[in-house]
């Protein structure tokens, strides 16, 4: 039976993440049910779609994805369905599909178009009958009606200068250690390079060196015959999602603090590769 | 196979609901476990009371409730099991039942006497056996003996004056958006308000208006054509658990505030219905 | 089949956990995964090896506990996994596993060899593997090759007096309540004790008796034929993992504190238990 995963702005003190999974088990008691995150900061768009886009494609195929944020059903806010890479998703029609991807389209968009007779906290039943009618193997047609277009947003997008010298671009999202994940892609900044040198400046930091891995940091000591941990240590490199990012070795924000801080490299901050 | 609910106050990052969950399956390998919140402010039964009310009824019925939440075992502190609206709970009688219905019974109600022969933090090993012992069919009567009382609280009632024009209420939950609810139903407003017209007072703000739905503050331009979002915009409205409350549209506690604090509505904030 | 367990150094709000169950899932679509915590503090091995080894033991024999802190793989962190007291671990070679235990031995260690073909946050990948390959009923030997040793880390270890009149420790956990539990067992407690008086010093507070369990300071008053509550009393006693503990009775961090900051019993406080 196919997943269905949650992701809202709900935080988990309130009654909504219960109240949810409770209707879902009360349409399909056999329902398996994945929390991605109920902690994306309240209306946030940019940060759902970053959170949804990294975690949706570990999921088996035919995947139910419900994507709870800003989803108050309303004329100017329709509720969608959708099957994009091989995944389902149902969401509001605010932007947030746009902006999982640039290079895959959906290959079928329906407006939600069934009764909810009762509502949950803004309106997530609808989803909720969605997502069991899905995983039960019903049709996005019988839900709701083909449409062909949804809102576009467009996200921060690096911007390269015409003599390709240099990228710009921006911080979109600090995570847990603080990181600070920029949106320029490992593709781009190969494309752009070309293989030549570069530094990138934070404006405060200049890196000159890309590591492979975080722990590339430590180093192993001839002399003493021992690794040397650089617990502190700033550095940059392509994260698992081949995004530049920046990062303190082992660095915790409720002690001492991580990139985003220490390096002032917080949401929206900018950002500039150049090439030499 | 019935499922099992959590609602505690341990928090996620202790060893704690992890613990409770490992002896569920210890006992029953099969078992579906739902957390419901851990998020619980400690020893707090009003906000426990709250929470379990607003998401048990979505829950199929059978669903058994462990309630951890000011749950160590005493002499002045007994565990109970009960059945009540088609649901088992399993709690302290530390008042938290009488909090969840006023308008129903429970139809059965044991004092729980099986011995607990280690004891878990804040004795829950006792619910976790009461809790297996009731998906596996089992009666409350083999793990307890029938009692007839329970230990009452009061919430905080609405109070209508002689002259049926005011409801004074207060504010009893404040949500993860910051969303200030209070005690005056639906119901109970439009029985003392008969249609009449109001005015809602917070002391300091006053609501002349019931919205349907938070987005109904939004509005269509018919100049240039499109909506106009009234982000931060003061909205009162019946939500979906049919009680009076007052947010601030797309409000983010993060980063602007909520009606919690930027109308001054935290918890226990008095509010006052006046009709003419 | 056996369950999996997840105790990591995430968080909850970024993509990672859920990116971790999706690639589970994508394994092996029966998993059964239970999250143990995720709010572990970054990189903080001995918050991880208190919080697993206060966990794991309630879960069934042959549960697999993914262990990912401090996880990424490298020359000086290798990863490992294990079988030790009837359970599975899986995670890096930094000393975590010297931690859950002194008492006993691992039955069989491996140092992972499989390889990973793509990677996730901190190589989880290559423990997603195998823990996969364990529940489907592989053996350790297949995915790694034996090894005899593993990182020792020393936790910190109570000192007993050479008059064996005094017991120096310290506290190692502070809880969701605020509550501080030392490196004191009940076991040497009783050891060194043998029965005699004693006062426990906090520098701050002297504790002269110790309590059965947290509601005993709540006394029962012949006059009124009432309990009479001591919230905010202090109190020691030995907790359900059988060391001492130090907490304020019926304690809310978020309101007026607990005993890490009202004793000042915060993480390594150094306090005394003397005989006489």
């Amino acid at each position: 039976m196919p997943i269905i995963t949650l992701t809202t702005d709900f935080g988990t003190r309130d009654h909504f993440v219960g109240a949810v999974k409770g209707s879902i088990y009360s349409e399909l008691p056999d329902a398996k049910i994945v929390d991605i995150s109920h902690q994306i900061s309240p209306f946030n768009i940019m940060q759902t779609a970053y959170i949804v886009r990294n975690a949706y494609k570990t999921f088996p195929k035919g995947t139910v994805h419900i994507i709870g944020v800003d989803a108050e059903l309303s004329q100017h806010n329709k509720h969608i369905a959708l099957y994009l890479d091989g995944h389902y998703f149902i969401c509001a029609d605010n932007g947030v599909i746009s902006l999982l991807t640039n290079e895959i389209q959906p290959e079928k968009i329906v407006e939600i178009t069934i009764q909810n007779h009762y509502f949950l906290p803004f309106t997530l039943e609808n989803f909720v009958k969605v997502a069991c009618h899905i995983v039960r193997g019903g049709t996005l047609d019988v839900v709701g009606r083909r449409i062909e277009n949804i809102k576009k947003l467009s996200d921060f997008k690096p911007v390269v200068t015409n003599d390709n010298s240099t990228i710009k671009g921006c911080i979109i999202y600090v995570d847990n250690y603080g990181n600070s994940i920029s949106n320029i892609s490992e593709k781009l900044f190969k494309e752009v390079g070309k293989g030549r040198k570069f530094e990138i400046d934070t404006r405060g930091h200049i890196f000159k060196k890309l590591h492979q891995k975080y722990s590339d940091v430590v180093t192993y000591s001839e002399d003493t015959k021992e690794y040397v941990s650089k617990d502190g240590e700033a550095l940059a490199l392509f994260n698992s999602s081949k995004f530049l990012e920046f990062a303190i070795y082992r660095s915790n924000l409720e002690i001492y603090g991580g990139a985003s801080n220490l390096l002032g490299l917080d949401y929206l901050k900018s950002i500039e590769v150049r090439f030499f």
